[in-house]
C-alpha cells in the first residue's frame, strides 16, 4: 500500500514536471512567434500571440493548484518539498515571461503603422538566446542539471551585451534622424522586454541550483 | 499538547507576516532613497541602495527557507497552506521590487555625469504612488483585506498614465535637442522601473484577492 502511494506521487511529480514543460513550450513559442511578428511587420501574428497568453495564463493557474494539491494531500518532506516550492516559482516566472512576449506584441503594433526603421539583426539573435535560455532553464529543472543551469546563467552575459549594442545604434538613428525617435524609443522597450525574458530564466536556472545543491547563488551577482 | 501545536503554529504565521513586512520596510525604504538619490543628484545616497540590496536578498532566502519549514513541519491543511505558498510568492516579489530600485540608482549613478535634464515633477510623484502600493499590497496580505488589495489594483491606472506623460515629455526634450537623447532614455527606463515595480505590487495583491476569495482575477486584466 505504501509502495502504491510512493509510485502514485512520483507519477504526480513526472506529472508537475511535464506540466512545467508543456507550459515552458508555449511560452518559448510565443516568444518565437513574437519576433517574427516584428520581422514579417505582422499585426494579425502579434494580435493572436496578445490573445493566446490566455492559454499561458490558465495552464499556470493549473499548474499552481496542481502544486497546492500535492502539498495538500503528500505531504511531502525535505527533497520533494522543496522541488514543490521551486516549481510554484519556475511557474510565476514563466508566465512574467510570457507577458513580456505580449508586451513586445504591443510595441510590434504601434511599429507598424510606420515604415520600418531598419533591418533587425540584433533583435531576433536576442530573442533566440533568450528563447534557449528560457527551454535549458526548464531542461534543468526537468533533469535537475545544474550544470545546464549553470550555462543559462553564463548566456546571460551575451543578452546584456547584444542589449547595450541595440542601445547605442539605437541611440545613434535617434541622433541622426529625430522622426527615429518614437520607432527607436519602442524598438529599446523590445530589447529590455527581452532582456527581462532572459532574467527571468536566469532566475529559474538559479532555483534550479539552488534546490539540487542547496546553496545560494542567486543573489551572488545581481543582474544589472 | 495538541492546543499548543496550534498555538505555535499561529505564532509561527505571525512570525512569518512580520518577516515579510520587515522585508516590504527595506523595500519601501530603498524606493524612496533611490528617487532622493535621483532628485538630490546624490550618488553616495545610490551606492549605499545598491549595497543594501544584500540585506533584502538575505532576508528574502531567510523567509523563503522559513516558508519550506513550516510546511515541512506543520503540514497545513487548505487555507494556511494557501497562506504560506502566497508569502513564497510574495517574497519572491518583493525581492524583485528592490532589484528594479537598485536598477534606478544604476541610471542615477550615470545621470549624474551629465547635468541635470529638467526638474523632476512626475517621477516623484510615481515614485510615491509605488511605494504606497508596494506597502498597502502587503498590509492587505497581512490583513487579507481584500478591499485593499482590490484598491492597489485600481491604483496601477495612475502609475500607467504617469508613465504615458513622461514618454511623451521625454520625447520632446529628445526631438528639441539631440544632446538630451542618452539623458532621456536614462530617465525613460527609470520610470519604467518604476511602472515594474507597481506592476509586481498588483501582482501582490491579486495574489491577496486569489487567496482569501479563492478568486482568480489575476489573468482578468493583463498589465500594458
Amino acid at each position: 500500500m505504501e509502495g502504491h502511494i510512493y509510485r502514485t506521487f512520483d507519477l504526480e511529480l513526472k506529472e508537475l514536471k511535464e506540466s512545467l514543460l508543456y507550459e515552458a513550450a508555449l511560452v518559448e513559442k510565443a516568444i518565437e512567434n513574437a519576433i517574427r511578428a516584428l520581422l514579417e511587420r505582422n499585426s494579425e501574428l502579434a494580435t493572436k500571440v496578445i490573445e493566446d497568453d490566455d492559454i499561458i495564463n490558465a495552464k499556470e493557474v493549473e499548474t499552481d493548484e496542481f502544486c497546492l494539491k500535492l502539498l495538500a494531500l503528500r505531504q511531502p518532506a525535505a527533497r520533494d518539498l522543496r522541488f514543490i516550492t521551486t516549481a510554484i516559482k519556475i511557474n510565476y516566472d514563466l508566465e512574467r515571461i510570457g507577458d513580456f512576449a505580449v508586451n513586445i506584441c504591443e510595441r510590434v503594433q504601434e511599429l507598424n503603422q510606420e515604415p520600418q526603421l531598419k533591418p533587425y539583426i540584433d533583435l531576433p539573435t536576442m530573442a533566440k538566446i533568450a528563447q534557449l535560455m528560457v527551454k535549458e532553464s526548464l531542461d534543468a529543472f526537468v533533469k535537475e542539471d545544474v550544470e545546464l543551469a549553470l550555462k543559462v546563467t553564463r548566456d546571460d552575459e551575451n543578452v546584456d551585451n547584444l542589449l547595450d549594442q541595440i542601445f547605442r545604434e539605437l541611440l545613434t538613428y535617434m541622433m541622426q534622424d529625430l522622426r527615429t525617435i518614437s520607432r527607436a524609443t519602442r524598438l529599446l522597450f523590445i530589447s529590455k522586454y527581452l532582456e527581462r525574458m532572459a532574467d527571468h530564466a536566469v532566475n529559474i536556472a538559479e532555483l534550479v541550483i539552488f534546490m539540487v545543491q542547496g546553496k545560494i547563488i542567486r543573489h551572488l551577482k545581481e543582474v544589472p
